[in-house]
């Protein structure tokens, strides 16, 4: 099934944009008259039909809408990998287990300090597309450890914090149910004692992920995998 | 901890060939005294004194060894991706979260028809040094799907096949013991009614892995997550 994506929708009006125009029109050279569906991201699916296109924007008449209901909060906190590939697969990975709000943080032994989300994006919409899932998730502006866990405090979440230690229950132990879940995931460099310290003391159960060593970017797929089963 | 691979050790003596013996001497510029670690992918780690190095290998004293028992059986068969970047991700991530034997598989509908497996193998090797797992994963040569069914049948396994159908039973249902574990992954465009048919005949159960529909390479970690518990 290909659908398109527009925010843009005014009464029983879509208008697709910029590179959804050029999917439908270019690619797969659709014509007045055709008939489409739509998502916009917030579990709206709807059925179209093509009334007009210009050279940047196709104007889409609705014909009927269907909504589909929001999932509970599930949320990956996890600081960006050096090798943006790596960060890149972790996102459309976890957008097809089924994520809806992730969380770029930046702890001390980050390596990565700065994030262009233009592409990433890109890659959380093929993926939502990809897995037919109409609740495109929340990419959340990249923020610093500390103020991250005094704002998601606020939140009625499961908080959870994926670092190994032979005592810690494992993360698996706590799935299946619906209340809302959040897992945070530590730099390449691990977290500092720091920031196990304050994970705790706010709530935060420290739990293990796997019997293995895992790098930044399974981790959060491996956590991914637990929260949305 | 960097350690070294190598399956030739005769006695006490190990010797480093090709890439690894020039990543001890060039990249690391090791010398002759110096101490290593070395894992022959097969539960061994071994301590070891550097004896003598020549353009292209390098002969190692082991002065102690330490056998890691092995872990149970976790097989995941796949149809490797027409995008060959996608099927080597699920490789390396397969890997760190524990799966010790991989089987690709040509099904009807399979895209990819020939795999080069030089390329893969260092895959497993640098994924299995990185994830401190001593135990080097298994890739079996490409086979086809019938013939893989009826050879993997004689083995005292609990078998799954991952096809999402309303009725089926989640995976995660089945985890969490000792007993010995496969899960078979479809092509990007699903198994034939006869395949499935074929292997439920021959003992699988077909299971959902995800509420949501997994790219193939996607559908191969969260099974090896699953089984790997």
């Amino acid at each position: 099934m290909i659908v398109f994506y527009t925010e843009d929708i005014i009464g029983d009006i879509a208008t697709l944009h910029e590179a959804e125009s050029k999917h439908c029109n270019v690619v797969l050279r659709k014509n007045p008259g055709d008939k489409v569906q739509l998502i916009n991201g917030q579990g709206l699916l709807a059925q179209g039909t093509i009334l007009s296109q210009t050279k940047r924007s196709t104007s889409i008449q609705i014909d009927s809408r269907e909504q589909f209901p929001t999932a509970p909060f599930r949320g990956i906190a996890i600081c960006p990998t050096k090798n943006m590939g790596r960060f890149e697969f972790f996102l459309e990975k976890a957008t097809e287990i089924g994520i809806n709000n992730i969380y770029p943080i930046l702890c001390s032994r980050s390596e990565r300090k700065i994030l262009k989300t233009a592409r990433l994006e890109k890659i959380l919409l093929s993926a939502a597309k990809q897995s037919v899932n109409f609740h495109l998730p929340v990419l959340h502006p990249l923020q610093k450890f500390k103020s991250f866990i005094s704002e998601i405090q606020s939140q009625d979440s499961d908080l959870y914090i994926g670092h190994y230690q032979k005592e810690n229950p494992d993360l698996i132990s706590f799935i299946g149910n619906e209340k809302d879940k959040l897992v945070v995931i530590g730099p390449e460099g691990d977290f500092t004692e720091d920031e196990l310290d304050l994970a705790k003391q706010s709530g935060f159960v420290s739990v293990n992920l796997s019997k293995s060593r895992l790098r930044t970017e399974t981790a959060g797929i491996v956590a991914s995998t637990f929260i949305c089963v």
